[in-house]
């Protein structure tokens, strides 16, 4: 009987056990779900803090119902670990490890090579392995299954199979969730799409299957590159309304009652987050080994970059108008998470923004309600204040960089001398409101 | 009794002349609309042509029934004229001239101001204006309005009011039409706004109202930027795809099933139609006034520029690979309109590509079941010939350029010995089938 045919085997009867690389965003919820259906599953991460926390059942997803993680802890359907070694316990290994740019915008791809030699040096022969980590295309076949043989010994679709699923996670998204958004799977050979399909399809409701894993990558870059450049179209457009004495913001309310061909994107201080910023770049990479140059990812690079320093002119432009100069100015920012009603502020515009008001003087405090503190790119630190009136009445300026729903606008409005509001908060703007 | 109310009243009861200044795709509909609705309408337009043809009640568009035409001409609820000075006779007047660009990718204003000087000198007081044809944000209030008010020597807001309102005609859109399409309406004063909401009411479902008429121009322009953009977009990752041995159709087919914050756009050998390829440099245009750059738009414009010369490349290579050249070989182009099922071929990218396989020495013939005849960029005519088994294997290249529905992929691949298929018409491809 071949690997393959004891694997399916295995799926048919629900005793397989599912390893979890990486228990952050897209590992842990897809961990949580395949618990819930019934399959046990290992969380593998190096944080032995985040490996505490679930094994105790406490929650640090903001995506997941803490009843949920502890519902499936206690029942010893997931148990979190970062010994690598066990995982040799498992059939399948879905790998959700980070994929950051280095300082000079290159791929770091150490965090899925490192993944690859752990599995390839601990697992069992019949092992399904899918990386979700949005990459540059050729990443599955031509850096993991080298990686995978060399470290193991063994043989790709005799010992083992390798494919490509890309997480299409969208923190704070209340519609869709890793369970019912379609996923893509790519594999390198027909059983190794056959075995992918059998797994995912216990915790994922509906697969697409794509004819190789590059045409997956391909996939997740496409659905990325298609926000960065459209955001930083709309951010482009945003700035030379504001020069024409165009209002952007009701410009795309109303384009948006076309009922056909048309996406709104809104603009804003910068693009942040952990895929669109990045992943395009990922492309970029990968393009010029095949002297390729990708003038609209350059263009809209170009332009998402420079935000934070056109909204540092703003700011001081606003402040201008009162006399003001950014150096020793109080300025309180409000919101540093990346999009609203999250707790994340990777990649955030805001840190950037921060980061220049500092350097130029500003007398610099924030408020986000679900961030208490923040490491602005320039390397300091600061607390979260309280948002009070008093606190708008201090500040020479209040620049809204995050719109959480739970901000608000009349109170603002009220007590601010001069905003700087960034996201439309403010709908009926005095002459003291400045807005992209 | 104020102009404004005089009119208010007119239309109120019904009694109110509207004239159409210009019937092509998109002011023959409007009239036809307005006529259906019970409104008298005068159509004008400078082709003698055109207006003999709608007074015997013959159509020539496509996106309107013959039947309704007809109907609305024998009922004399429709006249057309190529006598400017029954502008008079009306109480609106509603412009649908072409903006076209000119050989140096400038706008080209002639017709609005060549519209503008015949209304100035023709319209009676109390007079509603309204401009449909896209532009760069600010024409309607600075290069409209002086012309309007000099050649009349009549005062805004008191004798006459002005509009902007872009058609979103999209031909050959089976779903929306110009009635059921929402419509943007920006006026300069308040009762030029009331006014003309209560006009476009009779024809149209649902008027979304804006604040200015350079607000209402700029969301045209943002329409159509927005696909101008991500097709270009969509064409760069397609030829990248290529390079790397990547279906982009298959990738794009598989983006789609992310359920949220996607829009597929399809690759093609270049952009074509009235509105796409030319509104986001009336933009440039304007932008220029601001000394802003506008680098989306640049780069997306340049990759649609450069693609008919990479399909160019693209014939020739398929052709090398049987070792033959383009210079006298014979290849048979199907499809010249600009986009499926309809019968324009305006600014397709057909025409330019088969203009550069002409210069290269081409035996260029083509097939179009909308199109007998065509003129190339380079001025060369060509009329279209049968598409028959035979035709198909005479040809030493058949290049797919436009999907029209009635194509029939099978017997297209039974015949053709080298297929060039732009537009993913053939799905089971073998090796003598080159895709974009």
């Amino acid at each position: 009987m071949s690997q393959a045919s004891i694997l399916i085997q295995k799926i048919n009867s629900n005793t397989e056990t599912i390893g979890i690389i990486g228990l952050g965003y897209v590992g842990l919820p897809l961990a949580v779900g395949f618990a819930q259906a019934g399959v046990t599953v290992i969380g593998f991460d190096k944080s032995q803090e985040k490996v505490d926390k679930i094994n105790s059942g406490t929650n640090y997803i903001q995506d997941i119902r803490d009843a949920i993680l502890r519902e499936v802890v206690e029942n010893i359907k997931l148990i979190a670990t970062s010994d690598f070694s066990r995982i040799k316990e498992c059939d399948a290994l879905l790998i959700c490890v980070p994929t950051p740019l280095d300082k000079f915008r290159k791929p770091d791809m150490s965090y899925i090579e490192s993944a690859c030699v752990s599995i390839g040096q601990n697992m069992k022969p019949g092992t399904f392995i899918s990386l979700e980590s949005t990459t540059y295309p050729t990443t599955t076949e031509d850096l993991m299954l080298p990686i995978l043989e060399k470290e193991s010994g063994m043989k790709h679709d005799q010992d083992f199979w390798l494919a490509y699923s890309p997480e299409r996670v969208d923190p704070g998204n209340v519609s869709f969730h890793t369970k019912n958004t379609p996923k893509v799977l790519g594999a390198i050979t027909p059983d190794g799409l056959e075995i992918g399909l059998k797994i995912y399809s216990k915790a994922i409701d509906q697969l697409h299957l794509v004819s190789s894993p590059k045409v997956a990558e391909m996939v997740k870059i496409l659905e990325n590159t298609y926000r960065l450049v459209n955001i930083s179209l709309i951010n482009e457009l945003a700035l030379l309304s504001g020069k024409m004495g165009i209002d952007i913001w009701e410009v795309i309310e109303a384009a948006k009652t076309k009922p056909f061909g048309f996406q709104a994107f809104y603009p804003g201080p910068g693009i942040g987050g952990h895929c669109i910023p990045l992943d395009p770049f990922y492309l970029e990479h990968i393009a010029k080994k095949y002297d390729f140059d990708l003038s609209m990812i350059h263009a809209a690079g170009h332009i998402n970059m420079r935000m934070p320093h056109y909204m540092a002119i703003k700011i001081s432009t606003a402040l201008n108008s009162i006399k003001k100069s950014v150096n020793g100015s109080k300025i309180l920012f409000l919101g540093v998470a990346y999009k609203p009603n999250i707790d994340d502020a990777r990649e955030s515009p805001a840190l950037e923004l921060i980061h220049l008001i500092l350097k130029k003087g500003g007398n610099v405090s924030y408020h986000d309600p679900y961030i208490s503190s923040v490491e602005t790119h320039g390397g300091s630190s600061l607390q979260s204040v309280e948002l009070t009136p008093q606190a708008l009445i201090d500040a020479d300026c209040v620049v809204i960089t995050t719109n959480h729903s739970v901000f608000n606008p009349e109170m603002i409005q009220k007590h601010a001398k001069l905003i700087v509001d960034l996201r439309n908060v403010i709908k009926d703007a005095g002459d003291h409101v400045y807005k992209l």
